[in-house]
């Protein structure tokens, strides 16, 4: 069975992190039975690979070890070929290439804010310190100033998602009828703020509404029955 | 032959329309010959379908009148599906409408800003009044205060550019190793602003460089070899 590295929180159950999400719904996507190995950041040396491979996703399949989720996705698109496509071809995944570019470079930045203050809070605590260094570093601004305006976040994060949510009022997925791999990146992200408890980036648009109860019933309930954060967000917002 | 109404300026050589430009790369990459017929703005009562029709493009195929660009890509596909596809299958069309969505929702307004100061005075004296008004209602601000902070506007547009400028630092076309109707809507925009001489949105990233030199060449250089404006836009700019 296919072993996935994922970052967990305190509770080993809890588990956010949208670069596994997305594999985990792409290895359901195949058909692939797989077993999550609950990691945090403080286990660097822990990881197969390591020290060259220093972050989650990482799979162990067989004799294949393989990181970063992009490069799982194509190794499981090509090693189980037979399996149900996770693109539907070549020029959709290159199409769906710059929907990962987009989470990238888009949407992941303009969620980070928004979502990290809600992450610290439920991370393992030998975590916490690394979390907050790295993470406020990043984003030029503590996180405890990013939680006390999460409102104005909320608004540019919901913006961020216009182009998602018009194309979900025009077809059922991203990848058209059936999911792809496009919508677990999309997802993902989404997924990330669920399961810390952020501000909901959901209620305002049909489309994407819609498609989320769907994404979160794929492979029976897969997503929608993962733990999330016990807290409620906004209460530690408010406290914050 | 079909006939394609094609926005032009007062020279009507000149096009630029980015929903006209895409279907003329569309026919193009589908092998079929096409007049285009040039049309302006206050012409509306001479477009096929009006006054239904508003908008160019419009096609005119044997008895078959499109209009709308996405509307006209899909019913080119469809009618001519022997030709290479414009998509590459069900889900590549699927992820390709994200990238049309995204181009509408995201691209297009931060181009807006920075090209409509450019697009007035190449326009008919007839089209000036209706495009300055619209604009200036659409935009919130008036032409010429958006010509004097082009710069800024450059920036943000630039910005906009980034995932684009991702994906083709890792393959050749949006499509992949060949163009797609994705790499049409992308382009489109940006041949919108480099017909009416508006300030480059391409030198500094390699990527974006490599593939717009690519597409200006394809069709025997359909793009690279249409009319620019002929006064130079950093000096009108610099007038206005």
């Amino acid at each position: 069975m296919i072993e996935l590295y994922d970052l967990a929180g305190r509770d080993p159950l809890l588990r956010f992190s949208p670069y596994c999400w997305r594999i985990r719904l792409a290895l359901a996507h195949k058909g692939l039975e797989a077993a999550t190995i609950p990691w945090r950041f403080h286990e660097k040396a822990k990881l197969p690979g390591a020290p060259h491979n220093q972050k989650v996703p990482v799979i162990v399949d067989g004799d294949n070890v393989v990181a970063d989720s992009a490069a799982i996705a194509a190794y499981l698109e090509s090693r189980y070929e037979n399996g149900p496509s996770l693109f539907g071809g070549e020029n959709a995944e290159a199409h769906a290439n710059f929907i990962a570019a987009w989470a990238d470079h888009v949407l992941m930045p303009a969620l980070a804010p928004l979502v990290a203050p809600y992450v610290l809070p439920v991370l393992h605590p030998m975590d916490q310190i690394y979390f907050r260094s790295t993470r406020e570093a990043r984003l030029g601004e503590s996180l405890d100033e990013l939680g006390a305006r999460s409102g104005l976040l909320l608004e540019a994060a919901l913006a961020t998602l216009a182009p998602v949510g018009a194309t979900l009022g025009r077809q059922a997925f991203l990848g058209g009828a059936e999911p792809s791999y496009a919508d677990y990146i999309v997802f993902s992200c989404l997924q990330w703020a669920r399961c810390v408890g952020s501000p909901s980036l959901i209620a305002r648009d049909d489309g994407l509404a819609r498609w989320q109860d769907e994404m979160l019933n794929l492979f029976d309930g897969l997503a929608g029955n993962a733990p999330v954060a016990e807290t409620d967000g906004r209460q530690r917002a408010a406290k914050a």
